[in-house]
């Protein structure tokens, strides 16, 4: 069977998914858990080819640990599942109880939105929350891996659809891709797919969104700004500063542009200066910014830029900077350069803050706190299958809510609409 | 100033029309409302122009009921704008508060989605609505109504703009397009605009749906079914068919498609049979349905349809008609031909409208009531501005809250992520 014919399988499997009991979801996780620890030794074989095949192409060390998938990344997820099962059932949750009339009762029921289409990094670990993730939430879902775990997912998979057979769900709920070609023709499979979550790079996530008319939840890039106000307290900017530039630069909340306020910058420039070439960060600065270090830093070094590449993600040891006059003037560079991901300012000023939280446009507003905390894990959402930038449906770091929908059920006894239009009958409206 | 840049400046001015308080947006609707009350002698006198031109066009009488604006109208859309003035805020609710760690707080808040293009029908009270919709929920919005009550929404637009001058909203909050060529200019301004609402026909929907990137909220048809068990009450069926066929019948929520099940077509299908040619219905089915009429009423008359065609959006007095086995043939049928927008089940058993209503995939699947009641008014939500078949964001009758995303902000005092990936620090996530 090819795999369009495989996705409208899934699609029509998809409703007995969708009505089927929490027990019996939980009762497929347990089975799932069940066996990868009863398989591992398969995966571990698996996985050890994959990191041997990485290691011959020469990729990072940084690479490969993410690659890696052993006894401890195991617990990691078993521990996940565990935490999945004691969660409450997402299906069925009663959003809007209403009498409308007589025996005529509406409800809003949340329901699990059908199936997914999830392209993701090579990450053993991301292969089993995603799907666990699935079988909480009822969505039938189609998954493809990076190719570097390719070894490794297909074992992983393999023992995940061995323990769905041996459940009460639909055997056929979730699918593998393991060819990058595969890829195109799911993306043209709307009608079939519900939602499209791809993660990875960004030219990789505009790929997809440009190649499909199935709605799209993510993320493009990480354009992630940091304000330091004239009211910043200056140890406060320059530690959060480097917290967001240097814990990890690789990652799609990591801080690409700081903008200075004018009235501090002869104070604030000179210290911030000394810790960014410490750790090693190279700035990048329109030519006010640069004669403006130059001046103060007469041995510094600055990569000109012009105004119109402020929108760069560097995804490196390397950032923008800009002066700025006001915090309007910060709040409209953000709103216009940023990818409205994660934005934060630094003050002392409550009410400055307020006002830069309400106005910028952007799925995570922080203020005196690093904009790496913009993530499910920071933010005690469990597991999550991404951060979305979109303003529909889910924002900001997504978990279990955000693979949800809803549906109206309304239940009658005979009740006709032309009785309500000439009068014979009226709502009532009446909150359960 | 041309449309794009006009848009453009509507996007900067939405931060601040996101960030006014909820005090501020009710004046100005009270200015609006107001405002149409002292002005509407040029509104009625604007209508007579094109109501005149409508008549020397010969529209129909029933188009020509949409396009009046009168005193009756005048006072239905004041009465609306009074009650959206009663309404709680819907910017800045709480939809999650928790610690992440001492003097680290995580807020989810509701807050404007930003600028909307709405795009509707020849109807005057639909702008004034759609108007004070956006007004209320915060969002910049540009219109574009039908052109056969150009004159009056002309008329209307410059009575609310002139009201929002004199309040404390940016006054370029609302900005209305009269020219059908600038909706292509409108459709292109991704970036700048959040969401695309269209309202109308079929063929009209699936133009702006093909031809924007930006997210359209929405839909296109609406094939509704009803489903007549085995188990249904005889009369019910009959009235409920009627009333879902006949009651409007050029509207989205009226029913397409009867499917009635095998087990009782013998005794069911001569009176309704009767009843719809009484109603001027003309029947349309497969060669089974057509076989089993003519053999159980030879004077019948029925219009032969492929299998391949089931569906069809008639918006007449039409109406396909299917034999089908059981409930999951239906249900089948109904996921597959249908547009997932309202579908109902005629049964006295329970178990089985349970059944029917969790793994039918629509918006709003009904139980012994008509399928015109899935609309904003008749849920009790007030004024809506659409229906929306989509399964992200909002589905089914769409009010204020879904014109409304929500953003996190994040309250630190100079936490870094550093602290708690060396364990330094330790995330105790407690809900306030």
């Amino acid at each position: 069977m090819d795999i369009k014919e495989s996705i409208k399988m899934a699609k029509l499997a998809s409703t007995d998914l969708a009505s089927s009991s929490g027990e019996d979801r939980n009762d497929a996780l347990r089975k799932v858990a069940n066996a990868l620890r009863s398989g591992c030794d398969a995966v571990f074989a698996a996985n050890k080819l994959d990191v041997e095949a990485a290691r011959a192409e020469n990729l990072s060390d940084s690479v490969i640990k993410r690659l890696k998938f052993d006894e401890h990344k195991l617990e990691g997820v078993l521990d996940g599942i565990s935490q999945l099962i004691q969660l409450p059932d997402p299906i069925g949750k009663k959003l809007l109880s209403r009498e409308l009339d007589k025996d005529l009762c509406l409800y809003r029921l949340s329901c699990p939105i059908g199936v997914l289409g999830v392209i993701f990094e090579a990450r053993p670990d991301a292969l089993v929350q995603i799907s666990t993730l699935c079988i909480k939430s009822g969505n039938c879902a189609v998954l493809k891996g990076g190719s570097e775990t390719a070894r490794t997912n297909k074992a992983l998979f393999e023992l995940i659809t061995g323990a769905l057979k041996e459940s009460r769900l639909p055997s056929n709920c979730l699918l593998q891709i393991e060819e990058r070609s595969q890829v195109k023709e799911l993306l043209s499979c709307s009608g079939d797919i519900d939602l499209i979550i791809p993660r990875g790079s960004n030219s990789f996530v505009q790929y997809i969104m440009a190649n499909t008319t199935i709605p799209v939840m993510g993320h493009a890039d990480g354009v992630c700004h940091i304000y330091v106000s004239s009211h910043a307290d200056k140890q406060m900017a320059l530690d959060i500063t480097l917290d967001a530039k240097t814990q990890y630069t690789s990652v799609c909340n990591a801080v690409e542009t700081i903008l200075i306020d004018k009235k501090i910058a002869n104070d604030f420039i000179p210290a911030f200066y000394k810790q960014m070439t410490d750790a090693h960060v190279t700035l990048h600065g329109n030519r006010e910014f640069a004669d403006t270090l130059k001046a103060l830093c007469p041995d510094s070094e600055c990569i000109l830029m012009d105004d119109s590449e402020y929108h760069k993600e560097y995804l490196d040891y390397e950032c923008s900077v800009k002066l700025v006059d006001s915090l309007d003037e910060a709040v409209k560079h953000i709103n216009t350069f940023g990818s409205h991901h994660s934005d934060c300012i630094i003050t002392k000023d409550n009410d400055e803050a307020e006002r830069f939280m309400n106005t910028v446009d952007s799925a995570n507003v922080m203020y005196n706190c690093s904009t790496r905390f913009s993530d499910g894990y920071r933010y005690g959402f469990g597991a999550e299958v991404g951060i979305s930038t979109s303003k529909l449906h889910a924002r900001g770091p997504v978990g279990l809510e955000g693979l949800m929908t809803y549906k109206y059920k309304l239940y009658g006894s005979g009740q006709k609409v032309a009785d309500y239009v000439n009068g014979t009958r009226k709502f009532h409206f009446k909150d359960l």
